[in-house]
């Protein structure tokens, strides 16, 4: 049965399970201590450093491992933040950055900070002369993923660490998509990053800080990962995190090549073979094994147990996902569609059959959902003129837009549609219908209760 | 080889290791997933969760799963503190708390807060009253182990928490040591543990916070583990140390006695062995697998090496020992010898045997370090009166004690040697050798340089 969710977690690597393995023999002893257990135990985490140090591609000493890549990157901005306090309190950070950084700036603002967002545009990239821009002589850090987890897309880091460089401004890299495919470029300040992303154990971050960063540990601390991430070492999991590492680096290379051949099929098969479907993220600046499409007049959840009932296992970024009802702020930054949101991530290995079955089963999987979507949910009145007014009040995504769908015919050109709805991704998706349909989106209004959006039929 | 520091770590319960094979295979995907592969991790979480409580005696929903101990306590005591914050900023500790504690403590003073250290008798028990006396209307939070890492004594756990309770203050207690043998009584407000104390894996660490406590999670978090932990899970350990926590309950009581048992031999034969030698540590209410003696004239590390290679893998709060010069507070706080000091902590399943080839090659081991450091090193000067001036700056410990005792028998009964030494741990032991030879401990004053002791001859 098919996993292809590899960009929330990858299946152990077998290198990382026998490391392991070998590692809850040799290494469960403290390598603090003094002994012959805790001399063992230290040699296997010194090895383990300097074969992640390398596979980064920094100096042993420059590198910590964490509990966890959000622990790496909150330990790290706010390391780097308090470091720097004397030159100031503002963070800069790329508007669809993982949910980890968002929180450490939330952490930060409650703290008296700032945070300053950069905008993406519609393919979820960062534009590294906006970026630039975005810092200024109180920015104490930024930070910007190395590849979008959501949607594949890669980041300029190259230019923007230059621009930061040239700004005086370290620069944090989330690389825990892209670090699987090999070391970050440029010249980046920190990084964070997590095994389990790479076929590693979960329970394993790790925080690079190139010397001469200044740098303060927040939070108690202790003598253990040089005072920057307290408590007992989980030591067999960071020998298996080091060992997989380096295999999976040796692999990448042509793993990369094959399973980009696997994600442009289903890019380019998807919208042939599904009406109404939207890709999202950068064509060619991208994650290799990730590819990420919405589909209209769909909710993700539904699509989702269609698509795990046919055996294929998929994430969505869809409001209507989980236990949240507000849409992924990453598709939102991007402007896209997100409604019938899907992600798939290809772990390594994959076969292209599976991706070929996966492609056979998804036109169904989106039909069902829609049929069952496709009863009246509600009647539009008419309104002043050449208008519709429909009211979706307590309606919940898709409904708003499925229903829209169905009434923009019954307006002439140059009619009106106006939208009620008090969902909180109607007016995303709305905007994106606009942009798929190509109808005019004329603006929002707050209505009694909810929102009112409007919309002008132009074809 | 036998290995006699359980109290660092445990080696790996064989059930753990079962446990965490079988979990490496199923619990590999993120348990916030809808799909199969992540609605089976959910499963063992929840299983992990409900055992883990079981065996602790709380709620599952009171339970979540830390990477370690350290951080467990670490995060406990941050949040309830800023959950209390409105009733006042103070914190009440033992002064023999795992530094853990003592660090989070340290964190707190630095935003502002304050702390209270109970200190403890010559045995490492606080007492009740003490405790409940340095309560009051500003403490926020009381702090309690459950029993002392490094002499094994148990806390009055059960009256520090009625008095809490009448005072309305919470108690968290850090039951790492103790609750491999078994829940902790009482009403305690929130309790940190870790797993590889117990043969767990590394890795994981449990925070209970009793419901209606006031808590609120301090630093950036997420949807994971009640917003208490942030990160992913480390799900395959976290299955692993719950198993094994129930496994080692279930041999607790038969492995309790057994190893009381030999650690009691250990406390009887050591004396009778080894000259000048003081076991620490309250003799009935303490850890069963747990002793700890220290020896005069020695120093932690080179007997920690001499037992080393002869076999015995042990552990050491002298000053002398790691990479630290300051003794172990634990032992200053106690009052006690802190040179020469060993740790014996037997594993679950230690054979008798073991234990006598320990006390077999103990003797010879001390010998041979007292050997070493026999030859003299520093010449005692005349002083006024009956009275001789022992110069040892510089000198590390135990030199100081070493040359007192060689000199103190050249003074007649009533006279007095001072001892001018700038070794942080001289205070504590020339005392703990006036407490052991029955000298009278005059006082201390600060000197050109370092400090002057002065000892009068009393037999």
């Amino acid at each position: 049965m098919p996993y292809f969710d590899a960009a929330s977690s990858a299946p152990l690597h077998p290198v990382a399970r026998q490391a392991l393995l070998a590692a809850l023999d040799e290494g469960w002893a403290d390598p603090a201590r003094l002994y012959r257990e805790g001399r063992r135990a230290r040699l296997l985490l010194d090895a383990a450093r300097e074969a992640a140090a390398e596979a980064v591609g920094c100096r042993p000493d420059e590198l910590v491992f964490t509990p966890s890549g959000t622990r790496a990157v909150h330990s790290g901005v706010a390391g780097v933040l308090a470091g720097r306090r004397r030159v100031g309190r503002q963070l800069v950070v790329s508007a669809v950055e993982h949910s980890s950084v968002l929180h450490a700036a939330a952490a930060h603002e409650e703290q008296g900070g700032t945070t300053v967002q950069v905008p993406v545009g519609r393919s979820g990239r960062v534009d590294a002369g906006e970026f630039a821009g975005a810092l200024g002589g109180e920015t104490a850090l930024a930070c910007l993923q190395s590849a979008n987890h959501e949607v594949g897309t890669a980041q300029p880091v190259d230019e923007v660490a230059e621009a930061c460089r040239a700004a005086g401004v370290p620069l944090l890299v989330d690389a825990a998509q892209s670090l699987p495919w090999g070391p970050v470029g440029g010249a980046w300040s920190a990084l964070a990053a997590s095994a389990h992303k790479w076929g590693g154990p979960s329970g394993v971050g790790l925080l690079v800080v190139r010397k001469g960063v200044r740098f303060a540990a927040q939070g108690p601390s202790d003598e253990r990962e040089s005072g920057r991430a307290p408590g007992f070492e989980n030591l067999p999991g960071i020998v298996a995190a080091a060992a997989s590492l380096r295999a999976v680096h040796a692999e990448a290379a042509q793993e990369a090549v094959r399973l980009r051949e696997l994600t442009e099929r289903i890019r380019a098969r998807v919208p042939e073979l599904v009406p109404d479907v939207e890709v999202v993220g950068d064509p060619e600046r991208r994650l290799p094994h990730l590819v990420t499409f919405s589909c209209l007049y769909v909710d993700g959840e539904s699509l989702l147990h269609e698509l795990d009932r046919a055996g294929f296992s998929v994430s969505s970024g869809s409001s209507c996902t989980s236990s949240t009802l507000t849409p992924s702020h990453v598709l939102k930054a991007m402007g896209v569609l997100s409604e019938g949101n899907v992600r798939v991530s290809l772990p390594v290995g994959t076969e292209a059959a599976d991706v070929e079955r996966f492609l056979g089963a998804l036109p169904g999987a989106v039909a069902a959902v829609r049929e069952k979507l496709g009863a009246p949910a509600a009647v539009a009145a008419p309104g002043p003129g050449d208008s519709l007014v429909l009211d979706v009040l307590g309606k919940r995504c898709p409904i708003p837009v499925i229903e829209l769908g169905k009434v923009i015919g019954d307006v002439p050109v140059g009619g009106t549609v106006t939208v009620l709805s008090d969902d909180g991704a109607a007016g995303l998706d709305i905007r994106a219908w606009c942009h798929m349909r190509e109808q005019e989106f004329v603006g929002e209004d707050p209505a009694d209760r909810g929102t009112a959006y409007t919309v002008r039929r132009v074809s």
